[in-house]
């Protein structure tokens, strides 16, 4: 591995970039952030002073075109992903990509195809898989340590619904939060899912269901090795991000638990209580976003297969389509009828 | 209340005829088991020796036709369940009958009709309702303390599966097994289950397929009132008895673990580890017996209703029949449909 | 073993007198309490109606004077206690004993001097042994699973006080409520402790200071083995019975939490919590007060040595003494000093 | 507050060194470590290349004579201590300075009179104050959650024992470890203590007893406001690094438990088991010491008050080494004996 850093470009300074910008600057000595882009440019000048990052630019365009830039991390809106994709596929840059990949399978695989002809290398922002605890629960399955898995449950629950603006360009809830839970569903059990059925419903609030979307919804998935499983999903968990797995195998079980700000347990006369989970994904979730830029620097530097591929990036998506048709038709829906 | 000890006879002396016999000789001072009957002779006489039961029959009928007994406990094989809830009830008798009444919607019906007419009480055994952690599950929902609720899982995973003699009569896993979490369900959330839609499969053991019967499975429920429920089952934990529910409603969140032999936590150099959860329901729902008899015997010496009717022990049953409807045409099933 | 069961008298109608009484009549049906006595004949009526129990007296002596009578148990008040022991002995019976035996070591001594002359059993009501967490504890250190233990500790609070007119004749909260922890750590480590230093206060309630005694203590004991050990005693613990202990060894460490009456963990906006533990010992120790019994039963029955003798019972009381004296003179008491 | 970074220079490239170096570098932008000294340059090359420090020196004397150097952290050997205050308090400069200042009272009291002299600042690095999960718990008591304290316990465990050559230099197990457990039950109880108890031994290592130190160590300590407490040590603990508190108050109780690499639990036939806690105290308090630097950078930055004072580094050696003389004189020692 060559000592050189990765001088890496940023397109986007929202929430997630300005994240992956303070992983680069601080955390992650072998890379170099050199250039971040955002159309509001004050975004972008506020994440490249806190985190010394020399240039500043409104157009995402200057950071694929500099030559100096060996690999492009793309941050923006989801609607800029695809064509972003091809672009930075096109200039010859490693691409990062948050998910997911773009709501429609027909711009996702221009997107791959243009990643395939240019030979580089494309991962997709699946950081959940980088979480030590769900690590952890994949490597019980990967060992055998609980033998041969039946049965799998994903508990994915918001703190709080986001405001119906973003509801409302968000793909809908399979493709905007299920999403991230039908790539651990894989990620965990080692198989791909045949057939998805979904219950849902709108519990949460009536202007989500109003805006189109639901925002409750219980997926059953049937993996092709026979696995049984279900993501539970709600858009509001009054106590805060409830993230949690669990696996039945042949020959054990492996379930994880929520990550807490703290261990303190409080005993008074009225109950034995401890704090709230960790509030949502920033918090839960600093730990994998850290991790999956380090193994995407380092599979860049070594040229090797990045962990999350662009296939990683469209089955999900296939299965969001998959679960709002089981949803809409209130039946069972093969991966094999989405096109 | 009476003073006087309500006098009981009981039709059947295999594990849960004993069990009850230990309850009400031990456990129930206001209760008097005077009569036990089985056709395996000797099974009843070692039960009434060691619960000093004065008298022992090979024949129900003989129970059911002394006239000091109020109240029959039919604790027999499910085939004969019906028929003799039908005779108990001609006799005048009180019944408490083991669950399931039968796996015959007509033979059911007919001994509901017969109960009616005779205007006697009947409790089916759903034991679990009585469990402390699943009655504080409940009080959670009631009281109102998570609001309004949402979703539901029940697991329930045998530690072992049943001998293939037992499965090829026991009715199939979603009348013999799931049975239970038909009922739990419904008792925690108090409302009606309108669908159901099954993902099962054979993973356990071969035989148990050949036996045409199946050992893994997943039951989506739809609820009347829009809450989104699952059970998961399986017949082979090889930790152990595992016995949980949750559910998650608009102000908070409820959640039961499984029960432990003791408190013990060990520390090696390996590992933080426990010992295995109580093994089976004869340990996990032991307390949950005796208080349901107790509910029981209060109910008849007070003549009120008794907290598990027999419509209770007539829908888990419809449940099982789509449940198993189902998986059979990999469709939703409405209730309704079963007939 | 015989089949026969045996033949019990039991000295004292109380709470723990009634306790042992339904332990006899409900759950051990190779023992047959045949009389009860107290001094207040009708709380000696009310536990022989609730168990059957046949004979009344309020003389004790009319228990110790009935040939019938094979075994008592003493659960009268403890100034009694010695002076049963010795006229049970010289009676011929087997005797059950509550702590402490006495709180003067020269009654003690007389009292097991007097049982060693008659050659009879004793078993001093220790119960705590018994509870299956302990027991699991001990399991450990005795299996060699820990290694060799180095350090334990003993958490034992009361939910609340005592009145003061039982604390002004309690012996003390070294001889009353310590006892039982002392009894635990000779338990637990398998060996003798040699000298004591307390530190302790009144923390609680000031009128407990006004009557002489504490109501928080901190005792650290060094054991001939090298062990060291504390035991952490509170009159007051507001959210119940707190009974933990916890040992390191060179292989490993063991502890325990507290029992609870369920297992249901609730989470709201504020707090993820679940009930209080069992209130007291009457619930968290009921287990143990059953098999305390069935093996004073079975080592009458069997003539084999009682698992609690009446060195046990006496070598607490020593402790209790020493600490007492640590505390009045700020020093380490050896327990060779008590005479 | 100034934007201006805060230049600091940093004496010593061991261990601790080189962290906080890293948390200057990458998670402090408030702060420039600009030079890096150490007697073994190599050591000190390697963390200013790591961490982007441009100068690296042998001579601790050049950081003290740098006119731009406002703040330094002193890192090297504990001998050194109190000589590097006297001198960088001459020079001017603000001052972190590891635990211990020294195990001489005279050389302490030295270096405080230097500090004040200069009217510098000066925080010992006790850093685990800034542990989230004592920190909770010092929340606890000082918001009077928990009501008045009146029992503190504090344990603390190493997994395995120092080399021989470190016990023999490392001042003893009271003032090498159980110094930050002296400091914990300040901070926790917010009382000083006057008397200290100890009973300690060898029971990990006998070569540790004869270097003349000890590995096992239980101090009892009585705080001014009436408080009892104890400190459970022991070199090695084979599970991993064991750092809990609990506190029992008059309206509460607060305790914490370990910190563990993931929340995955794995149920097999043989027990139901977690990965060990976090190993050792570079994992365990990674976060707290970002912490204590982020407050001392902002103490200097603003001129306030440092956490830890010069007086809170004084007085855990005053209780080490009462803490040893109680063990030698196995007795009581009042704090005011040790000068």
């Amino acid at each position: 591995m060559s000592k050189r850093k990765l001088p890496i470009g940023i397109i986007g300074a929202g929430r997630i970039g300005a994240v992956h910008a303070e992983t680069l600057a601080f955390r992650l000595p072998e890379a170099a952030p050199l250039i971040i882009a955002d159309i509001n440019r004050q975004a972008a000048e506020e994440v490249a002073t806190r985190c010394g990052i020399p240039r500043v630019t409104e157009n995402a365009e200057e950071v694929l075109a500099d030559p100096e830039i060996e690999a492009v991390l793309i941050c923006s809106s989801t609607d800029t992903h695809a064509g972003l994709i091809v672009a930075a596929a096109r200039a010859g840059k490693q691409i990062f990509c948050e998910k997911p990949i773009d709501h429609s399978l027909e711009k996702i695989d221009r997107a791959l195809a243009a990643v395939a002809r240019a030979g580089v290398q494309l991962q997709v922002g699946f950081n959940r898989r980088f979480d030590p605890n769900f690590a952890r629960v994949r490597k019980a399955v990967e060992s055998g340590e609980i033998g041969t898995p039946h049965l799998l449950h994903i508990i994915s629950r918001d703190p709080e619904p986001p405001p119906i603006s973003y509801v409302k360009v968000s793909g809908g809830i399979f493709l905007d939060m299920t999403i991230h839970d039908f790539d651990m569903a894989r990620f965990l059990i080692g198989s791909e899912v045949e057939e998805v059925f979904t219950a849902a419903g709108v519990r949460v609030d009536p202007s989500i269901g109003e805006a189109g979307d639901l925002d409750t919804a219980l997926v059953v998935l049937r993996f092709k090795n026979g696995v049984i499983g279900t993501i539970d999903n709600c858009r509001k968990a009054v106590y805060g991000y409830d993230q949690r797995v669990e696996i039945l195998g042949s020959e054990g079980a492996v379930s994880t638990g929520n990550c807490y700000p703290n261990q303190a347990v409080v005993s008074t006369s009225s109950a034995v209580r401890r704090d709230l989970p960790l509030h949502f994904f920033m918090d839960r979730y600093a730990e994998s976003f850290a991790r999956e830029l380090r193994a995407f620097v380092k599979a860049v530097r070594e040229g090797s297969p990045t962990p999350v591929t662009g296939m990683d990036g469209r089955v999900p998506v296939v299965m969001g389509l998959a679960a709002r048709k089981s949803h809409d038709e209130n039946r069972v829906v093969r991966l094999e009828e989405i096109r």
